[in-house]
């Protein structure tokens, strides 16, 4: 991940423009092409287009607007779960945003979704040395009944350890998941990491337990613990799951560690209601010659509610309407279509993302690519694909436009994001405009995911790599292809 | 603050032990004396006896323990407000620690301490854009109704602009108090900011309000609001009033920013209960020759019930506590006797500070020195005093002894520290041995002050200090004068 200073950037990106003015040839020939792909070595995109792209990146580099974005989401709505009251006022605030910010054809596409309430979450230690700690429910968790669960803890530092148990082992025992996330660059140990959280209630419902806590999936010091989905197994029985703080899964590490027994009481009030109804809320830069062709930029509109949403993902929908902005504004737009995606409820099972690859059924063949915007406020430093072999010199050219901005070019193996997950599954090119993701899992799903963590002009440099990338993929005058399907249903 | 490398630090300490040794007369001159000082310009430390200092802060730095203690007192009882169960586990633990460290004469003296309950703390902005926030009921609040108080905000800036406003202005107003901190090394910044905590609920009191919020006194970026005393002026009616997280206290600017009227309902459920009983507790390093001159080294035992702790106070009481263990285990005890005090109540009205005092009436003239670790886990950076002209002489002799430590000379103003602040007011010289605080006030009277914001190796150089600076206090052949007493009571 090659930081850049903030001159050398100035200078890299008037660079870019002058050299895109001037057509020097020398400056604007296409890198050499990897040897998988088709695409003849000679340039696919106009010097003309190369240079509007550099001025799209400079123009958000001066000053996006994209933290206003953020600013208005996280003050005018805040919290926003799926099914609750601010998730409403979020479908109503992003209809206004853009229009306001210049969007045709906005609408909002209704979603059902689940709608579960966090309700309290108390947790105490009872021996060897009663102390009460910090936790929340993870989200989709049942309840305990009013008296709450009390019993005795057992520490395990994995699933696998957990597996290796005799099966009554945890018989009538809470058990606490012990593992740590590694802080990366990518991301990548939050993968490694979370399957505890996903996985682990079931898993030890099945050998018994009557409660699970983990650490919680983070990389800060601070006692406010990270929410985040469950999923319960249907051949398990549903046990309450909650995260406790680092600091306070420290505290039960050290009292397990005095080797007396541990005993805990998790009270949580947490309970699934009867679905409810949102929205995915859409809006185009209609496209100046093939207006059915479509590029698709998309973030998501909710948030878990403990925090006001702001790095996730009130700063991904920033990044991708402050883009859509500086399209909306360009005298001649693209000649493809540029629709902005505000899915509902990613955090709570993708239904937005569902939702729409089933709306859109139809017009998927017309998708030409999509990228998504879900993390955080960091620069994109690496810009991946995964298009068609045939896409790859088009791809090429494109990471040479967005290199001044400080990004290196990645693979071919791009997940795309969450949300257009299922697009991707069905065939539609996706790319990774990637961010650098070290400070994210210090707030992430947590009380602490505020605007203040974001910078006023942290939002810029992403918001540059999406408008220039989603100008070029717009103007380009070949498309990427298609993905070999891997599912024939969004669901 | 001259901060040290780590390798020179040895090295100094080497090289103080080793001139030391050989008594080379060179190194171990004293300094220049102040001008003021009429101590004559000989040697009053033996060179034997800063031989013995450097070596116990050498043994200090090599691994003092007070990392062990600290652990122990957060693991094994954590919170413990005055007069709360956690209070009286403390108390039993601190027994046992000073026993167990080799202290002599170890006993809990008895203090009646206030008995609040925080109970339970909600705040919701109401209008223009409804969201929840983070806050706590400020140390001594009164707790709203069941319903809750719901009113229109007014933000002021300091309590200078409150005073200024016409006397109705604030009529069923909640005022919110929106005074920034500044972080500063040496914790200045606190006292500029804490007024409104102290002073500003009685304040917009008398001038109508009925409820007060204040943006945290602190220097983070977390959604942990910080608690602290507040003081009810007899003149005015007792309102609730709470602090709002750093982010929170921003959401709260921002939509006052919006210039709609800002509605609020607050609901604490805090109160005040009866007076408890409390104990300071006490040991003592038994002086070889003069077992009735007393160096006091203090710190409490208390802390706020929202977090551990841990650097507030168990680092200081661990500072001093490992000081302590290194003075009992020297082959020969110390000339005067060292006594430790693990203060009672600090943190809501000084119960402690004042029943000792009053309870030692009679030898405070015996008291030679007193100095108290109070100031977190930072290391010391400057060795300050507040002690007799005639004994800067001897103070200087220490301060050089100090130096290697990385610890620079500072004025005759010190203040000494909150609970050894009757003693001074009594007339008994005090020293400080500042601790660089540019991070505490980060954690300070949060759930975030827990044992993983002290390093394990934090806490060993303030115990240098403190227990080379005991050493030769206990050891001086003169003592350290009278100061004028501004008081003739402790309460």
């Amino acid at each position: 991940m090659p930081p850049v200073r903030r001159g050398f950037r100035s200078c890299a990106i008037l660079a870019a423009f002058l050299c895109a003015g001037s057509a020097a040839a020398q400056d604007l020939a296409p890198p050499t092409q990897p040897a998988e792909s088709a695409a003849p070595p000679v340039a696919l995109l106009a010097a003309d287009d190369r240079g509007q792209a550099a001025r799209l990146a400079d123009a958000a580099l001066s000053g996006s607007g994209a933290f206003d974005v953020a600013r208005a989401l996280t003050v005018e709505v805040g919290p926003r779960l799926a099914g609750s009251a601010g998730d409403r006022a979020a479908v109503v605030w992003g209809l206004r945003a853009l229009s306001g910010l210049g969007l045709r054809h906005v609408r909002a596409e209704e979603v059902t979704v689940p709608h579960w309430e966090r309700g309290t979450a108390s947790g105490w230690i009872t021996a060897p040395y009663p102390q009460p700690v910090a936790l929340t429910a993870l989200g989709g968790s049942v309840g305990t009944s009013e008296e709450g669960i009390a019993a005795e803890v057992v520490r395990l530092d994995s699933l696998a350890a957990l597996r290796e148990l005799p099966s009554d082992a945890l018989k009538g025992k809470i058990v606490f998941f012990d593992v740590a996330m590694e802080r990366t660059p990518d991301g990548t140990g939050y993968g490694r990491a979370v399957g505890v959280r996903g996985r682990g209630a079931s898993e030890a419902a099945k050998r018994g337990a009557v409660a699970v806590l983990i650490r919680s999936i983070g990389t800060d010091r601070n006692r406010l613990p990270h929410t985040g989905a469950l999923r319960y197994a249907e051949d398990a029985p549903r046990i309450p799951a909650a995260a406790l703080s680092g600091p306070d899964a420290d505290l039960l590490a050290a009292q397990v560690a005095s080797g007396r027994p541990v005993a805990f009481r998790l009270l949580l009030t947490a309970r699934l209601l009867s679905d409810a109804v949102s929205s995915n809320v859409v809006g185009e830069i209609p496209g100046r010659e093939a207006p059915e062709e479509i590029v698709l930029l998309g973030c998501h509109l909710d948030s878990w509610d403990l925090g006001t949403g702001a790095q996730d993902d009130a700063a991904g929908c920033a990044i991708v309407l402050a883009a859509a902005r500086l399209l909306g504004e360009l005298p001649r737009p693209p000649r493809r279509t540029v629709r902005v995606v505000l899915f509902a409820n990613e955090e709570f099972g993708l239904s937005g993302a569902r939702a729409y690859a089933a709306a859109h059924a139809a017009e998927l063949g017309s998708h030409v690519v999509a990228a998504e915007a879900d993390s955080g406020a960091g620069r994109v430093w690496r810009f991946a694909t995964r298009v068609a072999p045939e896409a790859l010199g088009l791809a090429a050219e494109i990471a040479a436009v967005l290199a001044p901005l400080g990004i290196e070019p990645g693979g071919n193996e791009a997940n795309g994001g969450a949300d257009i997950g299922p697009l991707r599954r069905l065939g539609v090119p996706v790319v990774s405009l990637q961010q650098d993701m070290s400070g994210y899992f210090d707030v992430h799903h947590t009380a602490n995911d505020t605007l203040d963590k974001i910078g006023p002009t942290d939002l810029d440099q992403p918001a540059a790599a999406f408008a220039a990338f989603a100008f070029l993929a717009a103007e380009a005058p070949t498309d990427f292809g298609r993905l070999p399907p891997e599912t024939d249903s969004p669901f």
